[in-house]
């Protein structure tokens, strides 16, 4: 079976901004046969971009790296404007094991990839999520606090320091994080209910930070043009809380509630074993063995 | 995406009774880098072995006819014994729309097959299954009754000529039988009974045979030495009737019948579509998009 390897890369520009940047970094997502690009979104009011790749090992790594490289020479960071906090042309570049591949393979990648990045570009970065170096910077929030205009105080503080580069800024790249992480499936599911206390209520059981499911984050909003609520998730690791986990629970708290539940949604890609695991649940699947079973498996 | 076709051929031979030609049969089966050997099953009492490929449509038209081929120069069928009925060295040839190819086309790649088998191999066939030119011939049991001791009489009816080839059985290969079919689950529940009564009323419930669920064959059996009791089934199109489906209705009735289900089993492989359709069912997904949601889909 193929390893596959899922990389995000977060860039600091927006298609409405600046289309040529954007076209260029799409150019390179597609520059090789074993890399695919399976999304590139834009925000122009974030002035911010979010592609999403998949491929080999090898691929990725140097896709991922090229792509840095571009939006450093493309990118400038002084006169980059927009809502959501950032601090580097490339500002997040996470590195997910999808297929046939672990977390501590996307932690040695990620580290191979900061450090070229460093030789190479002259862009220090801080590792995060599973690559951290320290607990306190596991967390994208923290490492990111103070982002382009606060970081160069922050640098000087003892405690933060890039894990590669030195305590001073890119002139134009800023500094960026890099990561493993582990693969996220963003899932919701609608309550025929139009109270969005209820949709409130029931986030706040099932997410981790109240004492909730593990790796799971929660927020209820009412989708008013339908009349409905939602309960929208970031399921942050599926093999800890699967699709099926998280829904037969959110059943059970709508029906106490007094209403019940209407469809759910899964927003952009899952990887199948996310899938096989819902339905190994749901039928009392016995001995089922997903990466034999699967006939699409047995193709990669 | 891309185009995938899967064929199960039968051959008249056990790898415990001639491994040589079982060996000669599984090297030409992995001769190509397009073709994938799934399992190669075989069964000394029924002198029979069982072949399932995935691949290209061009590695698996040619890899069937080359298997057809070996089995012809190396297959007697005047010297061959076996409990389960019979007509030739290669028995069946289907070919299954798998990924990304329709019935039509292996409807197609039936016939060329077919042709192409009789103008170089001298073996004539009957088309079956959704390749059959008459309602009479869909049925396999039907077009190979009489089977190799019968043939030479059948063949003169005049209903019964092949549809490639002469009315003459090919002296050590036979006649076989060559079509387009849907892609089978093999899906199994079990209950928690040892009553095997009630697993044969609900297999009979559900059988298309008894009015039941359409594309779906079952049968009740004792499980004797775990005291409990399975229904057994094909699910000859699982876009018509799903595991799910059956699933729920078995457990459905299993109620009624004062008992309820302990667990499923699916035997070999399915295809993915199979599974993301219960995944849609049970977590009531809406407007999802198998293959674009799907992350393995976009590396085929």
């Amino acid at each position: 079976m193929k390893k596959i390897i899922e990389t995000i890369p977060n860039f600091s520009v927006a298609r409405e901004r600046d289309e040529e940047t954007f076209n260029g970094l799409v150019d390179i997502s597609k520059s090789r046969d074993d890399v695919i690009l399976l999304d590139a979104q834009s925000d122009p009011d974030h002035n911010r971009s979010v592609f999403t790749l998949i491929g080999s090992p090898e691929g990725v790594e140097e896709v991922a790296f090229q792509l840095t490289k571009f939006a450093s020479e493309h990118i400038d960071m002084n006169h980059h404007h927009g809502e959501h906090s950032r601090m580097g042309a490339t500002d997040v570049l996470p590195f997910v094991p999808t297929l046939n591949t672990t977390t501590e393979e996307c932690v040695e990648m990620s580290k191979r990839v900061a450090k070229r990045i460093w030789e190479e570009l002259k862009i220090p970065s801080f590792l995060y999520e599973e690559s951290a170096t320290k607990p306190e910077r596991k967390n994208l929030a923290t490492v990111r606090k103070g982002q382009w205009e606060g970081m160069p105080e922050k640098l000087k503080q003892e405690d933060w320091a890039p894990d590669f580069g030195e305590r001073e800024m890119h002139p134009t790249a800023g500094i960026m994080a890099i990561g493993a992480r582990k693969c996220l499936v963003a899932f919701n599911v609608n309550l025929k209910t139009s109270d969005v206390e209820i949709a409130k209520k029931i986030a706040s059981e099932i997410r981790e930070s109240n004492g909730g499911f593990k790796e799971v984050k929660a927020m209820g909003f009412s989708l008013d043009d339908r009349g409905i609520t939602q309960v929208s998730m970031n399921l942050c690791d599926y093999n800890v809380s699967g699709m099926h986990i998280v829904f037969d629970k959110i059943s059970e708290l709508a029906q106490k509630y007094g209403t019940e539940v209407l469809e759910s949604e899964l927003v952009g890609t899952a990887p199948a074993k996310a899938f096989l695991d819902v339905c190994e649940h749901y039928l009392k699947l016995k001995d089922f063995d997903a990466f034999k079973q699967m006939m699409e498996y047995r193709l990669l």
